[in-house]
């Protein structure tokens, strides 16, 4: 089997699966801009939480490369170079606004920017940064795997939402990682993905990346989710996280806090993968995550087909939050954390 | 405003708006044959529980007209005419399993079968039953709006799944019908409807329904009510139903259960508009409700063009059983029943 990674570094240029055409196409998208790596974020051909950090991450070294030096090449001084990068790195981190992983990746490149004295050696080092961060998130997938695994229902049936396998990180997924985790250690369960509208991030891609893992899938319409659970065939829940907040709050793709609700109704398990840059302990509760507003034609629109009456109005949030008191335990990369959470996230961050 | 009505008796054709081209175009399908209806019932030309029994009735008038003479034209003896005709009318019956009013609607019409002496009276005699099975159904969603509309949140809002308007009915419609009948007292709310995946009701019917009344009203995809319920964006919910059980225990369209749970937990009333013909007091609860389940390709496939990889395994159940505890309430032609429903729908139906 060969390894899904969407994003790839290939000398100055920024290769992106595109995650628009999939599963129709496999289309690279080539950048060598930063402005085209925020398009690409904002676009959505590039989306989840980790892989848009990655992704924001080499947006920083493009945007490095052209402000380093003035028209005629000359290398600027720090400090000129430092407003140029900001500026930049404003642009990227406003790219899409719920993610933490967006502004979390930013802020670990430009402390790097600041750090780094020499700016002929700038964008190299940027670069090592970059690719640091892109394997860690693959390594990070791998460990939260590993500690996710035993929640896998060996012998039951998982369900899952949106899209966090390797389309959604460097490489391996979250909430999809762990279910490939349990997979690969011998367990068998069953598989449901929701298809996810309006974007049909589970149809498209979570199915996608299934076939490709071999492991066998049964894909539902969002509002299905119920019945299959009211009729036992949920032994758990399992979904990705774009943003934690300190108590354990957590927002991702719309419609998890249905499946969250739906799942304590019924008495599942729900579970949250999330690396620790996916947790913001800046912010004591999810009341405080901004929750981004699309656009409603995706809503009206099918691949540029109307799908609703001409000049309907459609509410289209991207995100819900889902309070902790419906988690049963989010699992990162340095263990899985159980309420409390406001104690537990701190540990798994290494705090005090 | 024009009285939206999809289903026309014209001269020996029934004639149905193809419910599955709109709200892109609107095209009439003309059937003089019953095949043909139990084609446009199974393939959802013409859908919502109501609309599916005057349908239904048209069809018995369709099969009556075609199993009344022999080859030569001479008409047969009573017996055998009966017998022809239960033979259509299984194949009526059989053209969907959830919705009650399709078997209730057969039933009405073969016990007036029964009940005529002359066999060259039986087409009139029929096609004067089912004209009034239509004519009373507009009048039972006229009845249930008056019923209804007080439970309309005049200056909040109300969330409506799926399409229960004039094109689920006769006309005017039953839980679109109540939001309609609140609004024509001059009470303001605002609507959000959902867009109900996989076919869409909401978006291409109901959201058409609510223009042509003038009423605005915002599209959610079905995984955003809970975000607006969550929010306090939602006041109430109000669905319609497709078999009501004994002790209420409600089938309707899938997603339905999801939204009553979401409503329960966040303290929303939920409420449902059915008329007493989609009450069926033979069976105690919703566990003997049988739900359909159809192709995995309305799921896969929008219009033609694939939303999934080729060769993923879809669950596509139309509808789901959403258990009387979630139910504040249920409006029928006879008043507004609420919990303990075993009796309220007893007394509702006129029964002991």
């Amino acid at each position: 089997m060969n390894e899904i990674r969407p994003i790839h570094w290939d000398d100055g240029i920024l290769k992106l699966l595109d995650q628009t055409r999939l599963p129709v196409e496999q289309v690279v998208v080539e950048l060598d801009d930063y402005r085209g790596a925020v398009t690409a974020i904002r676009d959505m051909q590039v989306r989840g939480a980790p892989a848009i950090g990655v992704t924001a991450a080499y947006a920083v070294v493009m945007a490095a490369k052209e402000v380093a030096t003035d028209d005629k090449g000359t290398f600027l001084d720090k400090g000129n170079f430092l407003v140029g990068l900001q500026e930049a790195a404003q642009a990227i981190s406003a790219a899409r606004p719920t993610a933490v992983n967006l502004q979390w990746a930013v802020r670990r490149m430009l402390e790097v920017a600041e750090s780094e004295p020499d700016l002929s050696n700038m964008v190299n080092r940027l670069l090592g940064e970059a690719k640091l961060i892109q394997e860690e998130d693959e390594e990070i997938n791998r460990r939260m795997g590993d500690f996710g695994k035993s929640l896998m229902p060996d012998g039951g049936s998982v369900l899952t939402h949106c899209n966090t396998g390797a389309l959604a990180t460097s490489a391996f997924g979250t909430a999809l990682g762990v279910i490939r985790a349990g997979w690969e250690t011998g367990m068998r369960f069953k598989v449901f993905n929701t298809e996810t509208r309006p974007f049909l991030q589970g149809a498209r891609l979570t199915a996608w990346e299934f076939q490709q893992l071999g492991i066998p899938a049964t894909l539902i319409v969002d509002s299905a989710a119920g019945i299959l659970m009211r009729q036992g065939d949920v032994s758990c829940v399992i979904t990705g996280a774009d943003r934690v907040a300190a108590n354990g709050d957590t927002a991702n793709k719309i419609g998890t806090y249905s499946l969250a609700v739906l799942a304590k109704e019924n008495g599942i398990p729900f579970y949250v993968a999330a690396p620790t840059s996916t947790v913001d302990l800046s912010i004591p509760s999810g009341d405080e995550i901004q929750i981004e507003e699309r656009a409603g034609s995706e809503v009206t629109h099918f691949q540029g087909a109307p799908t609703a009456p001409v000049g309907v109005e459609a509410f289209n949030p991207a995100f819900d939050v889902t309070p902790h008191r419906y988690i049963s335990a989010i699992v990162t990369e340095n263990g899985v954390v159980r309420a409390p959470f406001v104690e537990g996230l701190k540990l798994a961050l290494g705090g005090p």
